[in-house]
């Protein structure tokens, strides 16, 4: 660029519906870093500033005008180049990497890592610590004693060409462009925003090197994007960014109105996603976490989606004989976490001092459980954080005994709280009842996988 | 309110399309005030703040999105409680108080305030020193040797009470709170607001406190409102917040594609009030001035808009019987300026070292003479700031020799650049060539009063 552009007409040309090239892009975000962490004091060289305020306000004006997909993609180049990147060049199976914007009982990672790691491909995920009710992959990893996700790079590449999988923290040398303009968007109300998701979503997914991606695009009452286009929207814009970045990637959306797993919880989905690998497949988190890791390995192989029920097939096979279980625990063990958590759960994993259990009121069909009711009673008992630091307990939390179409009787188990006081139990359990739906006839029931894209 | 409200909820509100209450909006505003300029330190009492940053996202929302006219009420309701309000209690005849929204060569108020103090008015004008490519009033008086902007509220009772008008800065006391939202605005690209704009201004006008308000609302290709349609909003606006907080107000809606006055420059536009008051009123910025105070003086007198042809005539008559000219000559001398200013100002006011007068290139009739490239060039020759604290130059600018419609033979001046040197006045004649327009045929005349509101 020949001269600095002027950040109050770039905020300007936003809120008047235009649109910012690469370049200019490329200036706002890397001046705005500049000013707010700059070592010469906050100051920038040239004393030509972008401010917090002017940040938010362009950020504000983005999310009400809309980026385009050349926007999108420009972010996005310059979050990744803002830090360090992942190489992975070293491993020698098919790199893969799996995202999903985040419902509530969903472990899909626990299970779609050792899977895909079981049919060779190599999986590196490296996770923020998000906020909300539930807690996130690291911290149900965490749950299990001694497993350690604050790895090197070193170490993640050490584990992943040994095992297939791992599991670890993001550092703050990963897209720190990102972090910071998102620790922004968190106070300003500027967050939704196909533009500014997708691009902090895909910007960690190129940062952290994979060479395929598979990702998981909520939609319903309990996601970000309430409605299936929103969440369509989205997922095809990830896509695109990350084809022209030269990454193989598709995305499902999904319903996320209920929980999909049944334990909602750190320990407590450690415990299901354990029990359910001991096990045959069952049930909708072992049927989402299988088209995912098929689509991974998919994409890793450079197949057509048409592969796709064979290679469900082959994951099939690998969990039945016990080989995805069996990575699950080399990954823990290698993560300096206790194996024995996949032989017995219960007698490994923290419980909590209480629990009750909570009987249905009438019979009928569960007609309704809605999965953020569900994840606030969660994070009420204290699974998850409301602040950036906090400490999240990970004994706390719900064991669903139904879920949407169950057929019960008065008096059966709805589900068991695992509660740190009985007043927090009772107080959990008295929310529970208020928000489970009951109906006559039993619900059409629907797949959880609304969309396919890519 | 019961429990302080959370910011992010209130941003997502407005950008969302909602609006918030009177209350809400209070909280906002004050709790920004005590974050940004609180005394202890930055923080607020509960540690519930509203940073630069939110509050920038909250007026982008709001720009985007629109205020409703209970907001911007509830708006100006904050800012004027912010601050002081200037007690006219004390005077004894009605008090009337004029705004116009800003244009080039727009002297009005140096001949409307001595106009409406001959008919038995009494004008109390607090002004802004405004960013712009021409200074605004007070920078136009201090043109006069002596002059003194800065008086104590005292002083401008007293003023006004001995002589019926008195212009002076507007004190830091006065509207605090839309004195730190403004400078936000500039730098964040959230200036265009109607609420915000409309709450702003009215907000000065209420805390000044005169009975009776007349707003000159400018519409064009040199005002900030480009159409008569955004105009006429913003002026309807303004006389609602007035008529709801008890006072008397009416607006114009008036051009501002070319300039109004012939001098275009602190010291020239004065010397050309002057010229107009020691003759009969003649030309555009004669007609506006007697327009709006007819306008002020039949608002300050509880007169029906059917009385405004006879008050202007009664004004017309005190023009030229020089009794305006008198109350400009005792408000000067009253205010420690030089009164001989009103005998000779080409004697008492500075002049600029370099003179240059432009010809008309081409016979035919001036078909354009764009208001903001006018300002521009005066504003390059020294006469306006482009940032707070700048001095600006009295003596330099342009006396326009034609306006939109006259008729022109090749050679006959356009222009006199009044520059400091040489260079600076090539310069300006070469820009004022190339936005000359001419044209065959006469254009069509029209008003600057395009619309009267209240």
């Amino acid at each position: 660029m020949a001269a600095a552009p002027r950040i109050t007409e770039l905020i300007a040309r936003k809120r008047d519906g235009g649109a910012l090239s690469a370049d200019e892009l490329r200036w706002v975000v890397e001046r705005y870093l500049a000013t707010t962490t700059g070592t010469t004091g906050g100051g920038t060289a040239d004393g030509v500033a972008v401010s917090e305020a002017q940040m938010a306000a362009f950020l504000m004006a983005g999310v009400l005008r809309g980026f385009t997909e050349e926007e999108a993609r420009a972010l996005t180049d310059v979050f990744v180049d803002s830090g360090d990147r992942l190489d992975l060049s070293a491993l020698e199976g098919p790199t893969v990497d799996k995202h999903s914007t985040g419902g509530v009982g969903d472990g899909t990672t626990l299970l779609v890592a050792p899977l895909l790691a079981s049919a060779g491909a190599q999986v590196v995920k490296l996770s923020g610590r998000g906020l909300g009710h539930t807690g996130g992959t690291l911290d149900k990893l965490e749950a299990i004693p001694g497993f350690r996700v604050d790895l090197s790079p070193e170490e993640m590449r050490d584990v992943a060409a040994r095992i297939g999988c791992v599991v670890a923290a993001q550092t703050d040398r990963l897209v720190p462009a990102d972090r910071a303009i998102y620790a922004l968007r968190d106070v300003t109300g500027t967050t939704p925003s196909t533009g500014l998701i997708a691009s902090s979503v895909m910007s960690k997914k190129l940062a952290s090197g994979a060479g395929s991606i598979v990702l998981d695009v909520k939609a319903g009452q309990g996601a970000f994007m309430a409605t299936e286009e929103d969440a369509a929207g989205l997922a095809e814009l990830c896509v695109r960014i990350a084809t022209a970045a030269g990454r193989r990637c598709a995305a499902y959306v999904t319903a996320m109105d209920h929980p999909l797993g049944k334990g909602i919880g750190n320990a407590l989905e450690v415990a299901e996603c354990v029990r359910l690998l001991r096990a045959a497949p069952d049930g909708r988190l072992a049927a989402l976490s299988l088209d995912l890791a098929a689509m991974g390995l998919v994409l890793a192989r450079g197949l057509e989606h048409g592969m796709l029920p064979s290679a469900r097939e082959e994951l099939v096979e690998r969990w039945a004989s016990g080989a995805a279980l069996e990575r699950l625990r080399s990954m823990v063990e290698a993560q300096g976490g206790d194996p024995r958590v996949c032989d017995d759960p219960g007698a490994v994993l923290p419980a909590a001092p209480v629990r009750l259990e909570v009987p249905a009121e009438r019979a009928g069909f569960i007609g309704a459980l809605p999965a953020r009711e569900v994840g606030e009673i969660s994070g009420g008992l204290g699974a998850g954080r409301a602040r950036k630091g906090d400490d999240v307990d990970p004994a706390v939390g719900l064991d669903l005994a139904v879920e949407v179409g169950d057929e019960v009787a008065v008096g059966d188990p709805l589900a068991i709280i695992h509660a740190r006081t009985d007043s927090a139990a009772g107080d959990a359990a008295a929310r529970l009842r208020t928000i489970v739906g009951y109906r006559d006839e039993a619900p059409v029931q629907r797949s959880d996988v609304l969309r396919v894209v890519g």
